[in-house]
């Protein structure tokens, strides 16, 4: 066997979630495979990713709202904050979301129910470009 | 290298958590596959997936009661209401929890340690049925 | 195709992050994989894995100490606790967090970011060894 691999290197992004389904779905695209998987790795821990509501942005909104409130900025017991307040609860909302997504791939393409879209999630207020590697097999 | 698949289309269950370990497994064993791996992947964003204890009806209990009370509905700042007070905090779930699912295949059967079982977890108060795409390999 | 697959038993750790990136490197260095994908699954429901920031220590901590307020101890409504008060925490903060890891493998080794490690997450007081299912493809 042999993993068809691609890295994405994304542009900085501004805080919250921005969908890369079509960038995704171009290196499945490109690879040889008709039936198997897709896995999306992010080789960072201060942004994540998910699988999401894609018709509605205001569900996207209410995620983002809804993140922020469950963990907050400068809680007074956290210690691992000299790149600015954004900087630990980044770590921590990576860990309660993705930094890894694996999606069947069905006849060339990702088999996404009719209303996933995949997010990268930005936790950082002035982040520089993220780099995902996408294999497919 | 082939990837061995089949769609699990199940009925409409009510809102908690339902054991699916025994369908899952069924595909496993359908599939020519000795030692490798096996995904399950849900195609929806209001309900989600999780390995969790299988023998204590309490555990499954408190893991929902806590997730209702990590996840209000009604949050007064919530938008995307239009389903119902149920809507977001389904989507909200589904993001705190799995959409997709990994296990290893040893000698022909999923190796879950054995206290594991798979879950579908119906966040919806009244669902439709729900697809799960099932791939071994 | 052919999986390559290890079963890692750990020792028991204490409570806390506990990185193993070095024992998954060493599985996937003697498989015979140049380019591909690794999966590490735990076979147990009451700590979990995941990959944090490696860099800093207090990163960690924080980490511990967000989830712990998270998750507290002794809610009235738990009823799952007759393993003592960090029995259903322990199920509550598994399904938070990841029971199964993927991460590609390029050139022969997993191609973590600059500051990602693995991690093995217990949450017991007073937990006996873990066995982790190393996948390489």
């Amino acid at each position: 066997m042999s993993v068809f691999q691609r890295v994405l290197s994304l542009g900085p992004r501004s805080r919250g979630l921005h969908e890369v389904t079509s960038e995704v779905a171009a290196v499945v695209g490109e690879s040889p495979v008709d039936s198997g998987m897709c896995n999306v790795f992010l080789q960072h821990t201060s942004a994540s990713l998910c699988i999401n509501e894609n018709a509605d942005p205001t569900a996207r909104g209410d995620l983002e709202a809804f993140l922020d409130r469950l963990v907050p900025e400068n809680e007074p017991y956290f210690r691992h904050t000299h790149e600015g307040p954004d900087d630990m609860p980044s770590h921590i909302k990576n860990v309660l979301t993705e930094t890894s997504l694996a999606i069947p791939v069905v006849d060339g393409r990702m088999a996404l129910g009719t209303w996933q879209g995949i997010y990268l999630w930005e936790h950082r207020d002035r982040a520089t470009g993220r780099r995902l590697v996408v294999s497919v097999w």
